[in-house]
């Protein structure tokens, strides 16, 4: 995700504050820059990573260079690569195993439901990218308390996750005898329960990058693009501009939405109808097709409003001359002339330049959730989710991405690394100089990074238990 | 559509209120009671009905009792039936040839951009149902003043509609000259525009309700589904729980979505959520799988709020023990409990039972317009378009209403009147006391309004030139 120039402008430096962005490079090193991994990953090579217990991040992010590799894990390959917009790394990757411990209930007097036993008794898979801007403290922290926050509120509702339908109370107790009735009649399933722990954990994880940055001085947001297997389902997680799809042989699915200001116009126009005192008579919640001018005064002009889908015409006033709320059109599209995404995390400190407008009352850290149900799917073996940031997309398409996918696993098989193969592929098929016939000659000037996740492991009893 | 009886004790009678409900009858009448035909139609049964010039509803909206019959024209046959729920029917129905006045302009330096010519440039068809509640006042004046305000929305913008892409400024102006490319970049097309008169329509029709009914000291609210062929394009704008469904050979697609407390629940906890006050205290926003009790206090509950899809578990505190903001499951489930719907135009005055809690905050007049390209679709001879109130899809699914046009139509290609007597058979399914293969023996207690609207004339050039 790239922030405007508006915005780095408007970033102030200084002790304790993001180094300045580089001079952006015409073109990004040809090869791969490592990236940190992640503290709490613990995988080797040959096996899954194993994160250590719930623990709240370091009270000081550490910031880090572009250094790191692709994951050596079995189950998600992840490449990225440091486009030099920035000194630092601004793309963040973490994936683990996720292990769920039993709760079990205390004594009903004094209230406390929860107590934690040792054991494990869900465990599923981990994989997350976080797409920087404004320095890389966000994503880091992000890296590395996210799947903490999920834990969590997983383990919160663990004894929930494995009723079916979940229980009304999760004490165990039945206050009223029709209570499963009520929870079937609403249709509440165990699935509703993960996505309700991600939304959760986002929440949770958007307050701990508030309080850390906050208390070190720092600024900064990132995009969160999550996956999470358990179950025998695979959960997508997302808010921001990166992208999931499912790829097999014959199907490309999207797995995930972007949220831009562009896709979320309406509820950013409404926010701005409802306190319009957010906008500090600077802004025009209205949308034109361009900014306005004086010779538009009186005239009618094409606009629309928060509750239209449709255009109509208004006769211009002063007012409406301001500057847009959201401006610019696809990839050049900003809110308040500033950021590029209207979901994500952090961004609390974040202001327009020059003015106490906050943008995070319009930027939401909500993901939104998609669940694939792998037992229903009857897996390939080189059935394949890739999730990338916005420096992939930018270049290739869903289409492009299948077609890449398609090509390379089939004659690869031999490969025990072919999946990692795969994403460094696809990454440098964003760098190619003379424009392979699959990119048209386009390249991404932006950080890149992609897991591909191969479904087939997960759907054989690795998932969970 | 129906209201609760929370909502049906609350309302206030007295002079100039609606008539009390008559007591629900346990069964309506077997045969199609007629109802009140919108004064601007002027069809005769040969040909379509022509509607007067744009024009306001009498100052008093005339109530009426349930008379009427089939429309007797030949683009769009209605059928209507008085449940008994209430001794005026609330239920109203409309339509029409819809006739675009050409807008010229006038000098630029009086900034009156826009004068009226008599003559006609663009024609369609109107169709439109209102189901009202709490009196048939609102439907009424709803059937006599959405097509005029749509009217005045069209020709206000009528230039804009002749060209492709419609032209920034509708004075014929430029005053940049790449704003042609500016609204072709947004994608802006002669159809948004068509939207935006739509959903301005609604608003405008919602006003005059408001200001009608508030001068007459009436009450009462109705859902408006509306369907306008024009140029060569049908468009369908709802707002509340009727449907609209395209019926051909070999597919059934819907053209609506219904607008209920709980596909907008989302919506609706937000607002609460910005502005508790409209609770007034007596209510609880969040939802729950049924309403909390004291012996729930303290436990960890099923719940959800605003920004959550999925459902997680909280500790119950005394204010969740309120009545909730939406309450109860599909066709019982009601909004402060009181309303069906969370869409539709009026209720203004509308609060709940002994309180001064109003309910329109929650409800938006804006509809939701879908967009069918009747040019591109090969229409058949049997292709339809069936818009029917709530009361026909409690009983039949689209499969099952699809069934019927598919079984009806083949057999009486020589009547003359088939699709009239299709929407009677539909409505007369509804009511058959023993149960046919298709109802399964459900009956309905709604009153029930259907149009039948064949395609084929629409796409023959009789939708606009």
């Amino acid at each position: 995700m790239s922030a405007g120039w508006f915005r780095r402008r408007f970033l102030p430096g200084g002790p304790g504050g993001p180094l300045p962005a580089a001079p952006r490079s015409p073109r990004p090193r040809a090869s791969p820059v490592p990236y940190r991994r992640p503290r709490f990953l613990r995988g080797s090579a040959s096996g899954p990573a194993a994160p250590d217990g719930p623990r709240r991040p370091d009270a000081r992010p550490v910031r880090c260079p572009a250094r790191g590799r692709a994951l050596p894990w079995n189950a998600g390959y992840a490449e990225i690569i440091n486009a030099e917009k920035s000194e630092f790394n601004e793309d963040q990757a973490a994936c683990g195993k996720l292990s769920i411990r039993r709760c079990e209930f205390g004594p009903e007097e004094d209230q406390e439901w929860l107590t934690l036993c040792p054991e494990e008794f869900l465990t599923g898979h981990y994989w997350a990218l976080f797409d920087g801007h404004g320095g890389p403290a966000a994503a880091i922290l992000a890296a590395n308390t996210l799947h903490s926050c999920l834990r969590r509120q997983l383990e919160a509702i663990g004894e929930g996750m494995v009723a079916t339908p979940p229980p009304m109370h999760l004490s165990g107790r039945c206050v009223c005898p029709s209570d499963p009735q009520f929870v079937e009649e609403k249709g509440i399933r165990t699935e509703d329960l993960v996505i309700g722990a991600l939304e959760s954990a986002f929440q949770e994880c958007d307050e701990v990058i508030r309080r850390e940055l906050e208390a070190s001085g720092q600024v900064g947001g990132c995009t969160a693009l999550v996956a999470v297997s358990l179950k025998g389902k695979l959960y997508v997680a997302n808010a921001g501009d990166s992208r999931a799809i499912l790829v097999r042989r014959d199907e490309v699915q999207p797995l995930s939405s972007e949220f831009t200001p562009e896709t979320e116009r309406q509820r950013i126009q409404q926010l701005a109808f409802v306190y319009p005192e957010l906008l500090a008579d600077e802004f025009t919640r209205l949308e034109f097709p361009r900014r306005l001018k004086g010779d538009d005064l009186g005239q009618k002009v094409l606009f629309r409003d928060y509750y239209m889908n449709g255009w109509s015409y208004k006769c211009v006033e002063k007012s409406d001359l301001k500057y847009p709320l959201i401006h610019g059109q696809g990839r050049q599209a900003r809110l308040l002339g500033t950021l590029a995404v209207s979901r994500g995390l952090g961004d609390h400190q974040l202001r327009v330049l020059d003015t106490n407008i906050h943008l995070k009352p319009f930027l939401l850290s909500v993901p939104q959730v998609t669940v694939l149900d792998l037992d229903q799917l009857e897996l390939q073996e080189e059935d394949v989710v890739v999730m990338a940031t916005d420096g992939l997309w930018d270049v290739l398409s869903n289409e492009q991405v299948a077609q890449l996918v398609r090509s390379f696993l089939p004659g690869n098989r031999e490969d025990p690394h072919r999946f990692s193969e795969l994403a460094k592929m696809l990454i440098h098929s964003t760098q190619a100089k003379d424009g392979s016939p699959t990119t048209e000659g386009q390249m991404s000037y932006d950080d890149v990074s992609v897991f591909v996740i191969p479904l087939y492991s997960q759907s054989q009893g690795s998932s969970g238990h």
